[in-house]
């Protein structure tokens, strides 16, 4: 293997720049300008490196990027804080019968998805993913749902048996809830392992402005072994969209009180949106109650709890550990998760026990679907785990980014 | 939790006006239009609007939706007729073997995806989905296929074992069969289970236009208990194609006698056609005897038996049963189909029995995949069956629509 | 059934015609010519009636396509060779451990991926799929990779525990090795079965580009009984992108010595390209070393072993055989293998053993997976084998093409 060792210590310097200076392009942008001023590209290249200066001016510092010194000799960025919240319960006694009452207010997000992409969406808490909720077997539970945003929603557990008023689904079970307004559902929980919850308004649009988050069913008996437990959210986003939101029905017309129906815009990016329908109105169907907007999408932001790599926050293990991962996939497209230089065997499919004893290395998790492996934590380093779609691993088609995190062995 | 039970009355009024008079809207559109005026838009949304009760007066009474109170207060629309017919066999003894003798004829059928939506295919008797074809395991069987389309098709049966010459593969085991023609195949059924028929001229096409069916193997002894079936044929339409078919080949041209080739144009609609290679001939082959159209489409429509939501029929299920349902997928995407409030296992793969004892919920059925299911009906009430790529819940991107179904407690 | 002689005899003659010329087509194009004189679209089509007969002159002869005589009376192609090379390593001894070497070079690749297509593409050892790299557990292994492109590379075991430092991973584990730069992994061999390797560097990308193959690793006591084993590497491409590479980087400075940055222009085709960035430099990031271009591709070209139909080579077994298949999907979509009048069962899946008896025929292989199957050759003939996403079987959206191969018995 033949080395040019000042080559590798130029190198090694210039990247020092880079890491000690993360708002800073390691390679001078200078440089570039003056090739790009022969190429007589300059204006439009000059203006697209302003503004690129200025994003990263802006940028610098917005993101607390957790690093580690690698064995090729790099400070890399290896993720950001992002851990999911768990709501606690308020317990009332009601006729002698514990309840487990949880608080949900959906509110507007806007969150970066990755670095300087801005997205809007809805949260319930504000969160997306939304906080999990963590029961145990045989709970009563109470999700109250409270709205403070222009849009009706619902809350809908995803794989737990319910009676049909506490099954979220709007005009079936409910009304959809209005701004302002508050509505409960109630079940006890028969299903164990990992669920997941949703809105149910315009379900296709809903669940994939953010509105989902974990439901988690301790067994009473725990039957599987492990040391530490991780929950990732699968889901991808259409960066490029841009959300148009109507005011329609006589219950908003009411709020609006004097006012005509309305359109409000959202823009997740002002370029190229994907429908323009912007003006017409969406048609009025005589099966039912509502009218929403299409919702054809491109997606080009894929994210594992609701960030796409360097926003994902790294899976952090001890060496001997066995630990448990819940893949949760709120998304539309089938995910294939792989980690590098491990194997894991699934052990849950949709919360109930599995007997797949084999090792694997890339799962298949489908929409809806649930998916728990356990991985043996046998070989210390610092890994890449991702979706092996790797057009997954992007932000705006770019590598890397998307669907990917890291694992990195901690004392 | 605040009720406003003023604004709760009126509302339920005008639903009721909704639900008395489906074709007219529940919202008047005079004060849509009154808006619109406002807003400067009058002539485009206007036009747009009268289209549209336009169409609303076509469609009046077109559909005999079926409707269910709901524990919300709606009377909601869970669904249309659109039972899946079985074909019965004529017996023939030859040679002292009893033989099954099914015919089919492909015919071109026009029938309505989702209200308002009209759609052009290729039918096995003129349906969509084909009948069902049923054998027991070890029947000797024939299908007499004939075709009343200007195209060439055969029937090849998925899943089941036979001669070359009986496969249904077009210059492999037989000539594509023209108008007017008969073709026979035949075969001794070896392979237990769900297994399904489609033709295999063109396929990616010809499937794509409809022209599939269920082909179920009874064992000789069922070793699965269950109260009831049900079979669910899974595909994805492109519901703004435009179908070009030109009539090629020396048979062709023989029954046009005297006429040269041409070309003729079947819209699914006339918007927005994905290919626009009409003023192009298809590039020859020398390796394959037969010129094609390129099949570029984007699918905006998802059907279960041929229909989407609301035209899908609903599931009626008892309390106590146990409900086989046979998945299978004739379309190019996978499908996660998932019921509310219900758990099931998986009892059998592509036909053959599989030991999963686990509950699911989200089963994933792929491209050309069989899955059969058994579900409890242990929770009484209306509950959606659907896709859980949320975005296949829609019609022309609009939710509610596509894959989706309602399960139906009945006495 | 009736049957028109004299019209088979003509259209048999006419085949006859077609399978002994085979750069003309059987169906005289003068006459085609003369209908669409009448048509008055006479300029353009005749324009691209030319194009299509010099294509065709010019790939006469050009595919030594494999024919075989069908039971439906046709002489059809049904392949080309495109076996798979296997790469012997070199053995050698340091400090008394037994090392199997091997050593792989990038290399640019243009190759037709279906009659009249030309693709770029990076092959290791100028091979796409790149070499069989078979081993046996246990081994000590060495991977040396060189880089005869203008593009940084690496070699990534996937399924295999590595220290991080072998695995692969520029700028985690090591840096990306450059044109005239050599790099080696190494590594003992731990996980059995079916894994693979492909380039690690903006693997989005690269992995497109071609830049895979399979690894294989033979237990040191194989449970498994099989009388013949098939590889098959499955992908898809954009045959319409247009591959940008833009050379940057202060390491590629150096080697263009006194060069400014600069851009090469790779087609795939000239027509019709994805993306149109090519006056916008890529945006630089802060927390990633390196910049590379965005990678949003139409993909319509579908192979197995990087060749589509009738590229493919036909899979030749004996009756009575037990038939090994090892799929590897390299692509980034998952792909559903169906064979003709055949079962089959899942034996191992990600290299491990399963156990899963049931017979099936249409399995689903997920981006990143293997799954190894044993297919009973039990009944003679020549059958269709393909992936059951019909549109996948396709070259450019004409029927036939793409993931479809032919599995031929031999004596």
């Amino acid at each position: 293997m033949a080395y040019d060792y000042m080559r590798e210590m130029m190198r090694t310097l210039l990247l020092l720049i880079f890491i000690l200076f993360p708002a800073v392009d390691a390679y001078s942008d200078a440089g570039h300008d003056k090739a790009h001023d022969m190429s007589g590209e300059k204006t439009k290249m000059g203006m697209h490196q302003a503004d690129n200066a200025m994003q990263n001016m802006k940028d610098a510092g917005k993101y607390e990027y957790i690093r580690v010194e690698t064995p090729a000799g790099f400070n890399a960025v290896i993720g950001t804080k992002n851990h999911l919240e768990e709501l606690k319960p308020v317990i009332v006694i009601e006729k002698g019968v514990m309840i487990k009452v949880f608080t949900l207010t959906v509110k507007d997000v806007e969150f970066d998805i990755f670095p300087g992409k801005s997205i809007k969406g809805w949260g319930f808490n504000g969160n997306i993913p939304a906080p999990i909720i963590r029961v145990t077997e045989g709970d009563r539970v109470r999700i109250i749902l409270m709205n403070d945003t222009d849009t009706e929603h619902t809350v809908h557990v995803h794989g737990q048996t319910k009676p049909v008023i506490s099954d979220g689904v709007p005009f079936i079970g409910q009304k959809g809830v209005k701004k302002g307004e508050t509505h409960a559902i109630e079940f006890t929980v028969r299903n164990i392992g990992t669920s997941w919850y949703h809105c149910h308004v315009d379900s296709a649009h809903h669940v994939d402005m953010g509105m989902y988050g974990a439901f988690i069913v301790e067994p009473k008996k725990e039957k599987l072994e492990y040391d530490r437990e991780y929950v990732y959210v699968l889901d991808e986003w259409p960066t490029a969209h841009v959300h148009m939101h109507r005011e329609t029905g006589e219950g908003n017309k009411e709020m609006t009180a004097g006012h005509d129906e309305h359109s409000t815009m959202t823009m997740h990016e002002v370029s190229e949106p994907e429908h323009k329908q912007m003006d017409e109105k969406p048609v009025k169907r005589d099966w039912y109650p509502e009218t929403y907007e299409p919702q054809n999408k491109v997606y080009d932001g894929f994210t594992i709890n609701g960030r796409s790599f360097p926003l994902t926050e790294p899976m952090l293990v001890k060496e001997g550990e066995r630990v448990r991962i819940r893949f949760i996939n709120s998304g539309y497209q089938q995910h294939f998760m792989h980690v590098h230089s491990h194997k894991f065997i699934v052990v849950a499919r949709d919360g109930s026990y599995v007997n797949e004893p084999q090792k694997i290395d890339t799962v298949g998790i489908g929409p809806g679907q649930r998916v728990d492996i356990i991985l043996f934590a046998d070989n210390p380093g610092i890994w890449p785990f991702h979706c092996h779609r790797l057009n997954h691993v992007t932000n705006e088609h770019i590598y890397p980014g998307g669907m990917l995190m890291f694992m990195k062995y901690v004392k």
